[in-house]
């Protein structure tokens, strides 16, 4: 059990809280937040009788922690999250297509693909300017440079944009640029990372660790909402596994495994997973049938000379060829 | 490289063919196969100069293996197989459904179930009479009075009647009663059950081992196709991997990985991988979108009590909408 | 629950044990064996009642099944199992020590290797004659000409002799050369094979499937006992996983995990798992360290140019340099 | 390849060497540092003719990235790392003993401890104030508080002292407190931390992501390096498999591997990877039979009321016996 105090509680207050969790038998460990503090009850076995404890002063709420996570759940929120930036709608009827490039190498490359892309429905420009890169010695985005090509393609195109956050410096710059931030999927047991996402004004995409189960996921994305942001989308990216044939295997029974137990909306990046651009458009109809909310995919004018870790990225024409066949879908 | 003899070539034969093999530096093992025999080549780093083996007497072809695999491959084969019983056809466009109970528990279960799935529109009826069990003291199925019932549903429906083998002896029995063999998981690199499903004069399904790679399932297909049947359904049934979401995880792209190399034709099984039947519709929405030739599913009048490893079958009506669902997807 | 009858019970008794069973409200199904019939209790969720059915005629014990495995575990038999074969003890106090080449290759390589495994303290040697490979056009082994090399190695050495059956027929053949029968780890899973052995007169080695659970690898030993062979060797040979770094992950857990559940010995071979004869000597040492009853070793007078599926057979002064450091480790 | 400025380069300088870079057909693209900017080559296939860059003015050398990491490979630097801090030796013919509890409680808990595993021979004392948990709502360490209890430990004991920083904020915070900083497995490609663990003046224990590859691992490590930090032990901890007997899978081969190619001290962490006490006292010898630097044990004075993630942290006298088991090894 997790007994919040109010913001305002005094330490008085907190310590009676404690005394009286001792009371009962259990240990009270106070957990200072930025806006609140919470008291981690340790030691119980099974529901701890709360009325003597939300009866004291500067007591909040008590929240039964049975499930690991709570927020997140359909059992606390049945209705699914929808997220509306704009007119565009995440989570809702229609799915929400995310395309562009691995990462911005210059603003002309920008510019040319998200034509592209918007000309052929996309409704989300996406673009690494920090890029979370397995050696040192690769290319690592253009960073801050990078997220104001972001903004004048939004200008220019009128697409959302979203891009990646990689640590505490550059969520808070990427929160001025951006309509929706991606933390990746190495970051995605970076509680500390995740904590500031919950403070941040914008929705967070969180890509699914790839060795992470479904429960890790929705734990890191309680992380996010029990700071406060509730505007959180998941993303299936492929998980690690011994077959060889694919980058990554695509788990797309992750979709129905979310939807499940979460109000969540969730995406899935084919590109990531299949590493192999001719995988893209069959495993992108596979997730829109079995039903994803969206899908984000990696397009690039110049696919063979793009940056970008694998050869994932789409032609433009197999990206329109794709619109067309996820529109006859989901007529 | 492979030196395949003549089936009356004499021992002197095949003994000069490993003297040559000998002189040119490498060692030659004779292979005595049921039909003929294989001279293997060992030794070789690179490509064997074969002409003066070629001229050798009794010498019927030589086989380069670079790739491991050879007969299964698209580069031997590059038309798509597509395979005819009766006037179902497998690998063509339509996809094939094959449904039934996991267990053949009686006549009167089987013919109920077989009926249902007929009217909703299978063309292939599946049930178990020898199952191949964790625990040896599961039930282990009906045996041949379960083919014998089998042999009733298709003379009462008209279905095509697939089921599973397990060893020397119930493969030859299987092949007078079914019209397909199957070929399970766990046996999938039982080459000895393979080669003897090479002689059979039925087709086979074989399914991808839980850990088997795309190249060891096209490895195993070719161990049943170099005996001489060509007739081999492959089938993704999910991958053992740390994710504990589903029972095993659906690998859908293992689809395009297969035919991408290879010219047979590949179904799904959602029921085993997943272990939920909820999941199955969407699952099998998601293998046909990608292109999957078919689904094998399981579907029990009263699946609370059916004989099944998990809680995978599908209710009657559940089967009845997921036939409908295809049929939207592949109108 | 099992419901075992005596070897001479009549059908009309088994009948009457599936009538009392429908009584208690659940089903029956005979399973009829070699030895004897038993009936599978079928729907019940908790323990059953079983007076009435132990009272009945032709009823000879009824087994509880809360656990998957009975016979191989711990529960049943607190004992450590001792196998004694002429004057090697495995699952004693010393390791046991089985090398030798992958394969028999012919009579002078098998009786050089050992003579050399033998002179540095190896008691068991062993030798493929029959070789499951992933690959139809691979070198399968000597077959019955390779068993008589191994006969004549033990002839000329003394050393007892281990080698593997893939099915049916070889495995009868087996059992007249060999002192242990070995089962491999594709055919983990091999239920049919499993059973035969439960009937063999020599001890067998079960591999556990690069793939199989714990749990799995003793289910399937109880297959083997079942059926009345206990003398059983369980071997860790590694798993399949993500890791590159060796050809599988060698789980010296396992060793542990067995052992707190089960009364068979355990073996260890690092030559399968590492894929690099400079990681045997360091892995033995770990797995005798750790517990395990013994090792087997790939061991070949001309490694480089060995019938291996990989480079894993360690050089005749390495295996040396590996029987000096055991002897250290178990002073 | 990459292109290094002398940390006084100008920018004009660094736009000469992109020129001449692109002179060459490629592309440049500065990485500014904290320290100096680096110029990314991309486009090129094999190596790059470098006489001419070396040439110019400001570029203080290039590094051929032929392998994804060089600083911490055996290649660049061929002699094993060694640690000393005090008169602790780490990565020395001896090993090095780390123990502790999962988090700081209290005072009287650390310094119990303490006592206790220092009385039984360890030199490293280990404990969490800051905790990486998969929940929100779990208990996160006592933060600068337990800092502080960790000060007084090693002023009354004399031990050295490891904890694990989880962010930007905390590790400036540790590297005050603590002579070792931990990096988590779940944070070992959060580059952001890595790079700022690479100016850190502590040696860094950096832990293997559990599903990262050994390759992964080093480039982590070549992250810390490249900044500068010299001093890094790696730490095996278990991989993320199928495998449900141990929490997660302990790949003792790691320690080889690294060994093979990297110059760096490698410690085994058994107790996360058991998850069960039991198995820690055998996994630590196995680990130091193969040849780990040391071992990185949870030990607890209570280990049943312990606030830790498992039940894996060992009693004292478990402990003891630990220490005497590694000393007859190590004899």
């Amino acid at each position: 059990m997790l007994v919040i105090m109010k913001k305002d509680a005094t330490e008085a207050q907190v310590e009676a809280v404690i005394r009286e969790i001792e009371a009962l038998g259990y240990r009270g460990i106070p957990m200072p937040g930025i806006q609140r503090t919470a008291i981690c009850t340790i030691g119980n076995q099974g529901p701890v009788e709360d009325s003597r404890i939300l009866a004291l002063d500067g007591v909040k709420e008590t929240i039964r922690v049975t499930k690991p996570y709570k927020l997140v759940s359909r059992e606390t929120h049945p209705q699914p999250t929808i997220i509306s930036i704009g007119n565009v709608i995440i989570g809702g009827e229609k799915p929400v297509i995310m395309a562009g490039p691995c990462a911005i190498e210059s603003e002309n490359q920008a510019l040319t693909i998200a034509n592209l892309v918007k000309q052929y429905g996309a409704q989300v420009f996406r673009g690494g300017a920090f890029k979370p890169r397995t050696s040192p010695y690769s290319f690592q985005g253009l960073g801050e440079e990078g997220l104001k090509i972001l903004k004048k393609v939004r200008e220019e195109t009128g697409l959302l944009i979203i891009t990646e956050a990689i640590d505490h410096a550059n969520i808070e710059l990427i929160e001025q640029y951006a309509d929706i931030i991606q933390l990746g999927a190495r970051n995605m047991q970076n509680y500390s990372l995740l904590r500031q996402a919950g403070h941040a004004t914008k929705p967070i995409l969180l890509k699914r660790g790839f060795s992470a189960t479904i429960e890790e996921l929705l734990m890191s994305a309680e992380y996010i909402m029990s700071e406060g942001n509730t505007q959180i989308i998941l993303c299936e990216r492929g998980i690690r596994t011994f077959s060889d044939n694919t980058r990554n295997t695509l788990d797309l029974s992750a979709i129905l495994s979310i939807k499940e137990v979460s109000h969540l909306p969730v995406i899935v990046d084919p590109s990531h997973a299949a590493g192999r651009r001719e995988y893209v458009i069959p495993l992108s109809r596979g997730a829109i049938a079995i039903g994803a909310d969206g899908i984000l995919v990696e397009v690039h004018n110049d696919p063979l000379h793009a940056l970008s870790d694998g050869m994932q990225s789409l032609y433009p024409e197999q990206f329109a060829a794709l619109m067309k066949e996820i529109k006859t879908l989901t007529k």
